[in-house]
């Protein structure tokens, strides 16, 4: 039996455990919540993430360790042999250094650095554990200062936001799913839809590929990007499987779980081409009533077994091919 | 958060757990071997399946119980209030009682009885317990004897195995998948091809129509049928998921794991309509490499976590919408 352990064990770790047990495998998650809800899939060791011993149960008899997010310690990661890697840890949890990468690789992106080399208004952000809209705020007042660790961004006014999700395998070998189209709200992904209409898939590709090349990494990395005009913006990089990915699930061939552990494992990739277009809605906060969302026609419901809290992704609804009185219903449930 | 009981923790459950844990169901299944292989989606209750503590404490707190085979105890199932019901397992448990119950509603069944009603040669079977070919014998003798508890059946020259899978809610609304084809190898289903060619789709969903209508039958139950020139006769129920509705995972809107649970919950059930032509082949002993099976194009692969034994269903692949070739490879490759 071949064990999987996973640093972090919230709905990215649920799901990878979910795609991973039809193939045989076995799953064991670190998380210091005792009801992570990673739990439903396999083992859970109850620590810290910096938790020695715990990382040392996590990682014993594992045949690979994964993080299900960005802000493991990277020593940590170094130390159990993570994939994907250390470098894809270290780049993807440090705003800074992200688009630092970007610009090193001639990827586009908006300014960043000091208000200075920004302008008015900005977006100031802290460098590190940001997520989902935290620990970011709007500056407008040319007195105004960065204080340690915060990372001033040009303000974009672009047309869409979109993302690339990609999968690199150990020998090197890439593939990517459709561009997506997100919508965000209060800084919380609300729907993704895939493939985006006229969406530059090459480009977005190119992005990727030369990220994931760059740090060497094995596994999902999802760029997320700002349409302005003609031109594209790299924003942020996830080096784990992403929201924005989730609609894979149920509306491609292989899914970003599935292709993410065959990665590691050395297994062959899926096929990643089109499929029908997907809408993928998140549920914030609490999740509708089961009976009402399976009543929508063709609704794939994935429910992450969380208690409701305001701001909380508690699960997602996925809508192959669906008309738009059907994706309309759907977002009112959502709310 | 809900909780489904299973007596029973091998394949079907651990394929009902992973249909529900995206539903946010909680899974706690019943069963003997401490190593059995819905151990990876939920709590495993190590008894008998006759056990009145371990039935009472799969019971506790579970706001379902349900059974993913059909030599579950009739008393306990009474006891505990199962759904499906013990009307259901009483006449899938008992070859002569589901014959005399397809006789009882019209449904042709090939002769069966004694050997003086069916004639030679026949089919002798245990009337319980038997399942995947064991238990059966070919008789040619005239002086050949029933032992007690056996059944004789008339030997059909069919054209072709076909089993339709169907779901019937609490409140009696039906959904039926396309009628499946099946291939059968020393007893084990070996390939169900899904829609079957010229499928008498009407037929065989009336028929499992009445037999679920006649038991007050709630979840999925599995009908198997002889085609024989333009006539379809009943040959066995099954009051559960079925190994022919496999393919329904990977190549139909809803499976059947997901619409059992459905229905057992009182939940609306999901489309069943059909999709592309699938493919699914059982592996029977041990499974070949994972990374042979994967790098097939399009190969949907489930393991079931099962030690190898010959004989014995370790996973299955399905293919959906496969080129002959593709069917070919795997064919070959599950031996």
């Amino acid at each position: 039996m071949t064990t999987v352990g996973c640093i972090g064990g919230g709905q990215l770790g649920r799901m990878l455990g979910l795609a991973g047990i039809p193939l045989g495998l076995s799953f064991r998650f670190l998380d210091p919540a005792a009801d992570a809800c990673a739990r439903e899939v396999g083992e859970l060791v109850v620590a810290a993430y910096d938790d020695p011993e715990g990382l040392a149960r996590l990682a014993r008899d594992a045949d690979v360790v994964t993080f299900e997010f960005e802000n493991v310690p990277v020593e940590a990661a170094r130390e159990i042999g993570t994939l994907p890697g250390a470098a894809s840890l270290e780049e993807g949890q440090d705003r800074l250094r992200e688009k630092e990468l970007f610009r090193s690789l001639g990827i586009p992106t908006a300014r960043f650095g000091t208000l200075e080399e920004t302008g008015l208004p900005a977006i100031v952000k802290t460098r590190r554990l940001g997520y989902d809209g935290k620990g970011q705020r709007r500056v407008t007042d040319r007195d105004a200062a960065l204080a340690d660790g915060e990372l001033a961004e040009e303000v974009v006014e672009f047309d869409r936001e979109l993302s690339i999700v990609g999968v690199r395998a150990r020998a090197g070998e890439m593939r990517f799913w459709p561009v997506g189209e997100n919508v965000h709200r209060e800084g919380i992904l609300r729907v993704t839809r895939a493939p985006a209409v006229d969406a530059p898939q090459a480009e977005a590709e190119a992005f990727c590929a030369a990220v994931m090349d760059a740090l060497g990494h094995v596994g999902v990395l999802a760029v997320e990007l700002f349409q302005v005009g003609d031109r594209l913006l790299a924003n942020e990089l996830a080096p784990r499987v992403h929201n924005t990915g989730h609609w894979t699930i149920d509306g491609n061939e292989t899914s970003q779980f599935e292709n993410h552990l065959r990665a590691i494992l050395g297994l062959p990739l899926g096929p990643t081409g089109a499929g029908a277009p997907c809408v993928m809605v998140n549920l914030i906060g609490a999740a509708p009533p089961l009976a009402a969302l399976l009543a929508l026609p063709g609704a794939r419901v994935h429910l992450y077994g969380k208690e409701p809290r305001p701001g909380r992704k508690v699960g997602h609804v996925t809508l192959v091919d669906p008309d738009d009185a059907t994706v309309e219903r759907l977002l009112a449930l959502a709310g």
